[in-house]
């Protein structure tokens, strides 16, 4: 099967500046002075000194030191991250959605019939309150036109050119720049201590691989993610490919987190970095393990150098808001700990000097 | 959940010895003289010189020399290898399999009802005629009833205590005894050369997962198998656990192997080894790629140290008989290379001296 020709960026720009309406949560509030400290090449150098960045400090420690009762051999050192609001900035609206909405406008354009069709007609109007009244099933609808179908060497190189060439309407810098410093670092740290890191994310599995590597340094058998299934085949001229099906096999967000990481990797975390409810029960899973455990979560709490929401601690809630109130109480009650991007880190991005 | 206290072993040995004599195919070919050779810690000590050695040391070779015009780059190095047959016997009867029935006799210990239901009354009567006429279906009920339903860590457990005790038939050893000498050499000369290596199974990836890192050096995670679903919830003490759910996500043969690498491993391996036709598909992948790539299949041509079923190249048909003549002639045409068990391999397992 021969590659099609996707002529991606059609309407592009106009879709994403008016996506970025619709959730409407730049609050302005103001974030506290940041932090000279510590070389640039100690590990954890965009940590401001405080509980987290000491946390992982003791975690490390404890696990690797041999004479502690706590050590963890290097085979079952495991550590997982979810992405969007972890990794990475997921305001004002998931890379990538913005990317299948993207590639609506291609596929109108190989698809003409499909101009008139709902939900594509609203989403090619890029009137975002009509947008934002698009149902579940809808939305649906246009991942499964988007993200299957296609051969998933097609795919790939389909998400790669428009990774190049898609930026962020806030930063107007490419989706990929968008990844948080400490969390990079952190993501270093524990490999440099003999930890596997896996992302663990709500998005696409297909989709996160394309860049894992490149980004992060996860190679893409470490990513862990919503999956679909693929449908072996030959072409015409006897050549074996894949095909990409509307076919889900595993949503891995809240309990599909832990039942993922079972299905991936095989055994449970030791630690795990997540930002919203979704992460919940991948947390509780690490947790209930014996020995050391790391649990830490993001708080979105800096809306000058990146965004402010919660809902939880008074911060305003959104359509991505979900950490919420109950997810805090129980970080406190079981002593996860949680991360101030405020406060914890001197850096957000790594643009940033 | 508390862990079960599981019966193991009720008629668990006549259960296999009249199994054995099933598919009846310990024919009693003649096998060709064993050559001596090479030092025990070369590289593939026990294999004998001739095209399959020379074709792994040749792939070695041009994939890791940064020279090479075929240079792989260690991040791509993916190798990919079946289990029953190809790592270890799998005659007269699937590891697996064995243990499911053995689980059979546990389950009706927990629930005596079972014993006049209909398939497990006949799979306790031990009767092999009748055994071998349980349908699809019934064998079904009998995987479904064995390996799920319980938390994830019980039936590891459970596994992991039956495979110290359950001997193969023939040798009288464990099962994890008889893993192929030869195949294990280039489990680790493949690994010595940056190669990461997977095993890619019709069996169950949890139960194969029990034991991948003790019998072959492979870590839970690079298992890729048949995949069932879990379903994540909380015992009465709120602690979070996984129970296996009799819900197929990815029957890992087939086609369903080249589907199942890139679920799990998400790229094309460079090397796959197999030995039937369940592998063609695996193979056809592997050798769809660009560059160097290495695609073998291990032909049982020895009964006197193992045994010799084909259907292919007049050796006998078996239940397991599927290395075919189909498979055979794809093998010649595409320059698969062909390990004969009884010419290549100077010795079957690691106990023989």
């Amino acid at each position: 099967m021969k590659s099609r020709d996707m002529s991606l960026g059609i309407d592009r720009r106009a879709l994403v500046s008016n996506l970025v309406l619709l959730p409407a949560l730049i609050t302005p509030l103001l974030s506290s002075p940041v932090q000279a400290q510590t070389t640039p090449n100690a590990p954890l150098a965009s940590w401001n000194d405080g509980p987290a960045k000491q946390a992982l400090f003791d975690f490390v420690r404890t696990t690797t030191d041999q004479g502690s009762s706590k050590f963890v051999p290097p085979d079952e050192r495991i550590a997982t991250f979810d992405q969007d609001g972890t990794l990475w900035v997921e305001h004002p609206i998931y890379t990538q959605i913005v990317y299948c909405l993207d590639r609506v406008s291609a596929l109108a354009t190989l698809k003409p019939e499909l101009k008139k069709i709902e939900p594509f007609k609203t989403v090619l109007s890029g009137n975002p309150e009509a947008m934002a009244k698009l149902s579940m099933h809808e939305v649906a609808t246009i991942l499964a036109a988007t993200l299957t179908g296609m051969p998933v060497d097609d795919f790939e190189a389909d998400v790669e050119k428009w990774l190049v060439t898609a930026t962020h309407p806030r930063w107007k810098r490419l989706y990929t720049d968008l990844t948080y410093q400490p969390m990079q670092e952190v993501l270093k740290y524990l490999r440099d201590n003999g930890f596997k890191t896996y992302i663990v994310t709500g998005g696409g599995q297909d989709f996160v691989r394309v860049y894992s590597r490149r980004v992060y340094g996860i190679p893409p058998e470490q990513v862990v993610g919503t999956m679909g299934g693929t449908k072996f085949g030959y072409d015409k001229d006897g050549k074996p490919f894949l095909t990409k099906e509307p076919r889900l096999l595993l949503n891995d967000d809240n309990a599909g987190k832990p039942e993922g990481i079972h299905l991936m990797i095989g055994r449970r975390p030791r630690a795990s970095f997540g930002n919203s409810i979704g992460d919940r029960e991948m947390l509780e899973y690490t947790a209930a393990g014996d020995g050391a455990r790391l649990m830490m979560l993001v708080l979105h709490d800096d809306a000058v150098r990146e965004y402010a929401y919660g809902p939880a601690r008074g911060l305003p809630n959104s359509k991505f808001g979900t950490f919420t109130a109950a997810l805090d109480d129980e970080a406190k009650k079981d002593g996860w700990i949680v991360i101030s991007m405020k406060n914890d880190w001197t850096r957000i991005f790594a643009f940033e000097t």
